[in-house]
């Protein structure tokens, strides 16, 4: 029997990957040829949202101007959406997580599959931060896998050319997947290192935050540089302390590199991160002034990172994620950003001749 | 008996590390107090730049509106700045690398030692071509380090944040160029990767040309992104090849990532590449217009990879290189990158189930 694809995510991103994986279940036969999306019952220009997709296709609140396929269909009722599915695209705000699994808990197919595409962590009410497909499968009870990369929605929904990569712990659910979303203009990658690929996607949100830190502090393009790399850096070894096992070629991939790289360029986060050095008001508020309702992920995946090492004692094994939760709450000026730049502990020491003159060949002026 | 330093160059990059040595060699009694820098007899509104440099303490043709410390003393005799020299800077345009070394062969103290900060290769006479460091070091039968980083030179000379990477085999040298050059502006990590270090500063100079012509054609942020990634793998790739031995983690330091990041987000070679899809002209003529009187090295470099690469038969394992060089001597139009960027062969193949049935469950529609 066909594998039934269902959606659970309605903006922008999720409605840039209806458009991939509704044109690619043609291609393969394993694949029933209509696409669920689940979408909020939301009212449009005095039309509800689901009928708007199902009658014009296309979203006009989250991807104005691109044809989504006909065979994409909405369903506003969530439960509805995911009970028969065998294989679920969560696509959701990162905020929104917890509240979908409530909803669908044993509503899912037992033998389901699921792929997670929010770029996050949820806290725990010990503390600790859960990667979200760890959140999701702890909840349904049903394998996660994730897809990650430099994504960004409007020009894959555009045809522009992007790669990502999954991360996938079953060979065959990573095939599957590959068919699923692969195309001339989206290639895909499989690598096995779920969390390294899934945890790349929400740390590269915190360094994007301090390159627009950077901006608006008129830091140059060699400061920059410099934040982007020693922020990889933390991220490598945030991964390797945290979910230990990782493989470093994990990093050259679209979700690693690439993705740090476009989203530092030109992602939400870096835009409301320089815009708040030029304010005083507080992160949520110039968020709300500069992304026109859209939410940036950087500042409270800041704050559940720095929760994560205030409780084992590493905030200064990671000086800049920990300067850019504290730069977000206010806590110090963003000016400090430079400082932590220059004393970054991966810099080497200089010794100086005199200071070690006992090592010396005792030449000396 | 503290050590002379003289400085091989004087346009913009040499005057900005002319400044920071300048000013690090007070701190360190092993250094003479003055600093010697070779600057060609050249005329600037009616006055030798030498005379300029050595009475104004600026070099305003290749580095306006900076003061250099006075401690920087220009000489016009290339034979006289170096003879009595314990550590060359060599910082010239790439081209020049072989003519200065012809001038200064046998006037060079035996014992000194060299570090280049130059970004290029020098093509033998039998079609290979060698890092500048293994050009110069051949010639002189000296000791040549290497200095390579995010290091764009107006906002280093500006007093901006920068770091850098200087590669060593000897690590007593190492810590003595670090004192040269670290400063809490500009910080130096010391790998003993010589080769690396270097090639990074010359092949991402390609990678950001390849950049420069998807900014010609319209590809977005995501392309760009997979451009680098894809770049960032045939740079690593290409240094196993031809100089095996290199360390993964050297790609990480400032050498590798962040030049490559800040190169192909600002330097001269993405402009001229971007102007030249616009123009029907050859590229050293787009390189006349848009950079008044400075090269870029990207082209060139191209050039003597894919020569490389030919005569051993590995054109199509660097797709990206190859194509640069291709697109730049105009043999295929810059609108075959995107499908460069469609079928590079790191992007794994797709397998439809009904390809391989004979491996499937047997499970189908």
């Amino acid at each position: 029997m066909a594998k039934r694809i269902a959606i659970v995510g309605y903006g922008n991103w999720a409605s840039a990957i209806a458009k991939v994986v509704g044109e690619n279940v043609h291609k393969y036969s394993e694949f029933e040829t209509t696409v669920a999306m689940w979408v909020k019952p939301k009212m449009f220009n005095g039309r509800l949202l689901t009928d708007i997709i199902n009658e014009d296709h296309q979203n006009p609140m989250y991807l104005p101007n691109v044809m989504l396929p006909s065979n994409v269909i909405a369903y506003s009722c969530l439960k509805d959406t995911v009970k028969d599915a065998n294989i679920l695209i969560f696509v959701t705000a990162h905020q929104m997580v917890q509240d979908v699994c409530a909803q669908i808990k044993g509503h899912v197919h037992e033998e389901a599959v699921g792929i997670s595409l929010i770029k996050g962590m949820v806290t725990q009410s010990d503390g600790t931060a859960n990667p979200i497909s760890k959140e999701i499968s702890s909840h349904l009870n049903i394998d996660i896998s994730v897809l990650m990369g430099a994504n960004i929605a409007n020009d894959i929904a555009a045809g522009g050319f992007a790669e990502a990569t999954v991360g996938c712990i079953h060979p065959e659910h990573g095939e599957m997947f590959q068919r699923m979303f692969d195309s001339e203009n989206f290639r895909i990658n499989v690598v096995r290192d779920v969390y390294t690929v899934e945890l790349c996607g929400a740390l590269k949100n915190i360094v994007a935050c301090a390159v627009g830190f950077a901006e608006g502090l008129g830091l140059g393009s060699n400061a920059k540089a410099a934040l982007i790399r020693l922020g990889m850096h933390e991220m490598i070894k945030f991964i390797e302390t945290f979910y230990p096992g990782s493989d470093l070629k994990t990093f050259f991939e679209s979700c690693g590199l690439a993705d740090l790289i476009a989203t530092c360029e030109k992602g939400r986060n870096s835009r409301v991160c320089k815009a708040f050095v030029a304010s005083d008001k507080a992160m949520h508020e110039v968020e709300a002034e500069e992304l026109n309702g859209q939410s940036a992920q950087g500042p409270p995946t800041a704050s559940e990172i720095y929760g994560m090492l205030r409780q084992v004692g590493l905030e200064e094994s990671f000086p800049i994620f920990t300067i850019v939760h504290r730069i977000c709450t206010r806590q110090v000026p963003a000016s400090d950003l430079k400082r932590c730049l220059q004393n970054h502990h991966l810099h080497q020491t200089v010794q100086s001749k005199e200071d070690c003159s006992s090592n010396s060949s005792g030449v000396s002026a």
